[in-house]
């Protein structure tokens, strides 16, 4: 079935994505009979460009990526000078049996913004949503939830946690009639690679510097430091598995700095390791705070830029899921799967639809 | 919508099998418009019992074990002296829109008999069928495949490897257009704990003896301790996530014994674990045998039962699921997501058909 795209935000996650779905366009309509165009894509920088028979998304990455505006795509409705996102011109040209908006916008983390409000105006014009920030989910989840039932759309956000590796799919499609009682988890990759690194003898501000030269940290790496990326990620997951109403702001959250050395190295020397993590039970606030665990612990055994998260069900006690990777292809791929599910889920629709007249 | 379920065999798996579906009864029918009647069940040992209006599979369940006849059952049609499966009774008596055979037989590993007969048997009735069984997939995947295929039915089988946690349906239901390339995983319990005693310094035969006393390792293990069962899964695996055909004959194989302990204390001694480990590429035959692992591996890590598997792909570097727990309920869900996976996949064939007829 056609698929139209509307991309909000096209930096290093949207451009991925767009070539991503070329590269497997075979296999997705093939597996999952999904034929995905993209007709609209906006940005803050590059201006915006629209035309409701496609847009060539992989040549538009080439022009970004040359500093150039999108009026160069030759597209039938461009707007080069737009100073915002424009959320109306990409909603306006989506008309395809299925259409989804594709929400890769920057983040600001403190208040889930401005994602938040492109979810809500996608799906209030009748769009599905996958979007690849975790603020919505962390933020807002009940609430927007509420509006894609309400709106018969769906509000997908597979990327937000442990980028592509399976998670919210993970419980959602294989884990019919589990309950999820908890989970314990490793989820940022800055403060575990650091706390890889000074297990090692290695100091604080070198492996720091070394990490934001090799482009995994950000030149700003105080959300990760602090505990704040992992705390947002544990909203999330509270959230959606745990049915919490919290945001980041609601979690107890202590993170590392260079007075961790220390520890680091002490819980080492005990034969123990020290991490990250992010904890939450059923009916109680998560926590994010440096645990010293004994040697036997999965999430002691993640090293580097690895993620973990053990989930605690109520019919097959502990599962753990692994990313030992990480890559921007792997964000990209979490909107690709955001995708078939929003192909099969409306396959299930119609057969209900059918259902129902017969 | 109303599913007929026929169970061959009603061993340990079989009853928690009939128990679990009417605990979850209710998330089944409101998450998956799944409504699940037992309407067979045969045995070898306590007879069979049909009735097209379904039975009380769960007073079925205290019959046997209380070592009686299922003609107690006061069933429709009962055959309280037949000495073997009795299939054709049970694909007669099962008459609703959607009918499974839930196999769970005991196996004979060496030729993946009588599990693949009655796959192939409820296949050309009509059925769909889900196994615990290994042996269907180890064995027969590729011809059992083929003919769900041309019968327009499903052969599912998540139980066979790492008991209910998802790993077929990980691979078929959250990663699609993702190639695998190969796996590496520990997925044998019992070698696996003896191995992690040997390393403690137990000797071998107490710490099997200790398996055995708690009813982990089958009073003969040797299926286990050559490294048979993990050969049999590697099969499995192998066939249905890399393409291959073959049998667990064809794979390299080297198991543990007495004579592993020293080997286990050495591998410690330099910092290492052993870990019976299968790996698999895709072009390559599988080979099971015991590597020293380096610490920072993950499947050095786990410990006694538990189970991890690494999957290699394409897209997503390398993603693990692990098994911390296990136990016969999390045999038992496996049948319950295959259901599932049953029940949605109907849902889109239906919605296939409304569009082929619009």
């Amino acid at each position: 079935m056609r698929t139209d795209l509307a991309l909000i935000g096209f930096g290093n996650v949207g451009r991925r994505f767009a070539r991503l779905i070329e590269e497997r366009r075979e296999r997705l309509l093939g597996d999952d009979d999904l034929d995905c165009r993209i007709v609209g894509i906006s940005t803050r920088r590059h201006g915006s460009a629209f035309d409701s028979h496609g847009l060539d998304a992989v040549q538009a990455a080439v022009i970004v990526e040359r500093g150039e505006s999108l009026s160069e795509l030759g597209a039938l409705a461009a707007r080069p000078h737009a100073r915002s996102f424009d959320i109306i011109g990409m909603l306006a040209v989506t008309n395809a049996p299925l259409h989804v908006m594709v929400e890769v916008t920057p983040l600001d983390i403190s208040a889930g913004q401005p994602a938040i409000e492109h979810v809500r105006a996608a799906l209030a014009c009748g769009c599905h949503v996958t979007t690849a920030n975790k603020g919505p989910a962390a933020f807002e989840y009940r609430d927007l939830r509420a509006a894609a039932d309400a709106a018969g759309r769906s509000f997908l956000f597979e990327g937000a946690v442990m980028d592509g590796i399976p998670l919210f799919n993970l419980v959602r499609e294989t884990l019919p009639a589990v309950k999820m009682l908890g989970f314990r988890g490793v989820v940022n990759s800055t403060t575990n690679y650091i706390l890889s690194a000074l297990e090692e003898g290695e100091d604080f501000e070198p492996a720091l510097a070394r990490m934001q030269a090799e482009g995994i940290a950000e030149a700003d790496a105080s959300l990760d430091l602090d505990g704040w990326d992992a705390a947002a990620k544990a909203a999330a997951l509270a959230n959606v598995l745990l049915d919490a109403r919290i945001t980041p702001h609601d979690i107890r959250r202590s993170g590392i700095g260079p007075g961790t050395a220390a520890a680091a190295l002490a819980a080492t020397g005990r034969g123990n390791r020290l991490r990250l993590v992010a904890t939450a039970r059923r009916g109680a606030t998560p926590v994010v705070e440096p645990v010293e665990l004994p040697p036997g612990d999965l999430l002691a055994r993640v090293r580097g830029t690895a993620n973990v998260l053990i989930l605690q069900t109520d019919l097959l006690g502990e599962i753990a899921i692994a990313q030992l990777g990480g890559s921007l292809t792997e964000t990209a791929y979490a909107l690709v799967t955001d995708l078939v599910t929003i192909r099969r889920r409306q396959q299930a629709l119609h057969e209900g639809l059918a259902r129902r007249t017969l």
